[in-house]
């Protein structure tokens, strides 16, 4: 008899907690993701906006997995799924490869969501990957070096507008953090511009910041906002975002057009392709957002051995954060080890444990809504630090983020605020607009 | 009368250096430099295999400098020097600018000199910059990652050779690292590969590694990089580097293709193109390197205001090393601030003051080399650390790294291992030779 082969997708909260719940588990783990690491999303502003390296927030999966005998790690682009002989079809390096299961969990996560304006993407990236983070790091510090070199005034304010789309968790801590940087961080580092001038606006559809959260925080987290310099645009949408600027629609429905070289999209989440394959293959029903409405058992209907676990499934009830991967990565591995021992499983209905919602504003400055309780100000923020620091996945990562997270709290300095060349392409892609603006161009020109 | 003006191109050891000895001299400093961040070098091998991030190795400029009132700083290339008019002309994201100057300090450094092979250095990277660095780091820890995908023992092989050419500090380092990772750091990770069987070859056409430290520091290091497992060629040189090996020659004149995926280029300096500019422009003379052959003052015959530091300077006698940029940067302020204030200089000739020389071979084993003295082991080691940690700018890069020092060195771990996608793609681009050898191509197979 051959062991139980489980192929897990992705590398995610939802993916990484799957094989580790399967560590004793008498199966074979494949685990097939995009990139090498595990990444803590939850953290991804604060390695924009340079508080944090890349590696701290990002450990290698090979890494946290190495002393788990059952799992591999392969490093590929899941592309087919075969429902009917049990087959996933990858993608490597220079080959397709063809993997099968008994058991399969897709936690392939999802994307950001433009709402069908693929394009703004270039101008505005968004929040979900290194990538995204280390673009948006390059381009937010390098927005106030191109400012320092202008004499336009036109130009130094187009600069110095920072335009934030979206007002959950993510969209108002890259507001808050931006501030931050203008008003405290680059403090008497420039000689021509005053960085603290910087606007930050942060756009949403909704009556206020973190509609999740309930009004009475949202209207706090909007006082906080406003009270660092943030102006918050609620009940706003965007209809246009090129190079030099957003345009919005407020309540009014009048349109505005601001200009702004520095934009950052953190709306809207879209299910990974995948979510597209299952319904194809498997006949799975899709929600709005392309995620897969899985039944009460985590699996695909009329399809037990495949789970869509985390941001690609779709529950009523369950938010697409990390504890909903956790627990339904969880949740899905009890059952397949259930199946394999012959037990019946802990639960055969998957149920979501709300451990509460938090969200930083600022330095000290934090909302968490816990069911019935909910508060803010600094208390919200200490619990936020040590929340954050205890899911860190490993001791090193846990230490040096802490480490740098006092010398960010400590001084306002911030200690990961390298770019490289390659993001500096971006950086200077955003900077076209520049010859446009002001009639000069990059080259023979003296 | 109008305040001094002194212009520094660069914003390495020698530009830094002068701008900070310039802080309280009666003059306008401005520093001009391609990079926002002043780049610590001789650590940028530990950036390159997982032990520090970007962030440690490369505060930013204009943090520096931010209370030096008498200090701005630009983002910008430089690209002309007009010595009878006193200007210099530079670049930014969308312009060309004109900066006139009373005193120039050139410290523009030095690139990778490919010795008229330039076609090597897309197979080849140097060890320069921050994205030299994080092009290595995909490409060392990728190279692990695509053998596990492998079955084929010859591709196997091909991907765990790495070859390092050039045996100076940075090329020694760098073997050695790269074998402590395959022997250590990555053990119990894989499950097709074993990473500790990957080859590791230090080419060289000296007899032995760190020829600057004499025979038997250089025979000491060799016998330690063997030890390690790193096959060290001496009297050997490079004659071909393509995607898929590396060719050479040893001593007997037989040529040798070694196949490999991933190549180290860490052989041979070339002065930055500001060197031909100076030669143009104000006839300086230039060494074999392309470097500034400078008078007794550090400055270009005929022309005082125009000083030459760091690396680009040509000086017989000084290494092209931090002290020697450091030195002459402080010799040149000083002669500067003396005019100004119509006081002698302290010293009117430069001399070299050799402070020694280190490099580091493993975990707790380097050499020293300072004057008559010189030693090995641990000692040499322990010195090593506690100069480089003094040398480190800032108080708070110092505490981070001192912390992932002790994380590497406790534990063998490497807390910074995360690459971009951006990096992925120079990973992925060196593994197009797989198509060729495997008679596989990348899509449309099954």
């Amino acid at each position: 008899m051959s062991t139980h082969r489980v192929v897990i997708i992705g590398s995610g909260f939802g993916g990484l907690f799957a094989a580790r719940a399967l560590a004793r588990a008498d199966v074979e783990v494949t685990l097939i993701a995009r990139t090498g690491h595990h990444l803590f999303q939850p953290l991804l502003y604060q390695v924009a906006t340079g508080i944090l390296s890349e590696g701290e927030i990002a450990p290698t999966t090979r890494e946290i997995l190495r002393s788990q005998s059952n799992a591999r790690v392969l490093l590929g682009l899941v592309e087919d799924i075969d429902p009917q002989r049990r087959l996933v079809r990858w993608r490597t390096h220079n080959r397709l490869e063809t993997t099968p299961y008994d058991s399969l969990i897709v936690a392939a996560g999802a994307g950001q969501s433009y709402f069908g304006n693929d394009r703004f993407a270039t101008f505005a990236p968004g929040m979900k990957t290194i990538d995204d983070a280390l673009e948006l790091r390059a381009r937010i510090f390098g927005a106030f070096e191109l400012a320092e070199l202008e004499t336009d005034p036109a130009r130094i304010a187009q600069l110095l507008t920072f335009i934030v789309v979206g007002a959950g968790p993510t969209g108002v801590e890259m507001a808050g953090q931006i501030r931050e940087l203008a008003s405290k961080t680059l403090r008497h580092e420039f000689r021509s511009i005053d960085p603290s001038t910087a606007r930050v606006i942060l756009v949403d559809g909704a009556d206020h910041p973190l509609p999740v959260f309930g009004e009475k925080l949202g209207e706090r987290t909007q006082r906080t906002l406003e009270g660092l310099g943030v102006e918050v645009r609620a009940n706003t949408i965007v209809t246009d975002v090129d190079e030099a600027s957003v345009t919005v629609r407020g309540a009014g429905g009048v349109e505005e057009t601001i200009p702004s070289a520095c934009k950052v999209w953190a709306a809207g989440v879209q299910g990974s392709p995948l979510g597209r394959v299952l319904a194809e293959r498997a006949g799975a029903p899709l929600d709005r957002s392309g995620r897969v409405v899985v039944d009460e058992g985590l699996t695909v209907p009329g399809h037990p051995e495949i789970f869509v676990i985390g941001d690609l499934m779709s529950v009523p009830g369950v938010p697409g954060v990390a504890q909903g991967a956790i627990q339904s990565a969880r949740f899905a591995a009890d059952v397949i080890a259930a199946r394999v021992q012959g037990r019946p499983p802990r639960r055969t209905r998957f149920s979501y444990h709300d451990k509460g919602s938090m969200a930083t504003i600022a330095r000290f400055n934090a909302v968490v809504s816990m069911g019935r309780v909910s508060f803010g100000g600094f208390p919200a923020w200490f619990a936020w630090c040590f929340l954050h620091l205890l899911y860190i996945v490993g001791f090193k990562a846990r230490i040096n983020t802490l480490l740098h997270w006092l010398i960010s709290f400590a001084s306002t300095r911030r200690s990961e605020r390298t770019t490289t060349n390659q993001q500096m392409v971006g950086r200077l892609a955003l900077e076209r607009l520049g010859a446009g603006s002001s009639g000069r161009l990059i080259a023979g020109e003296e």
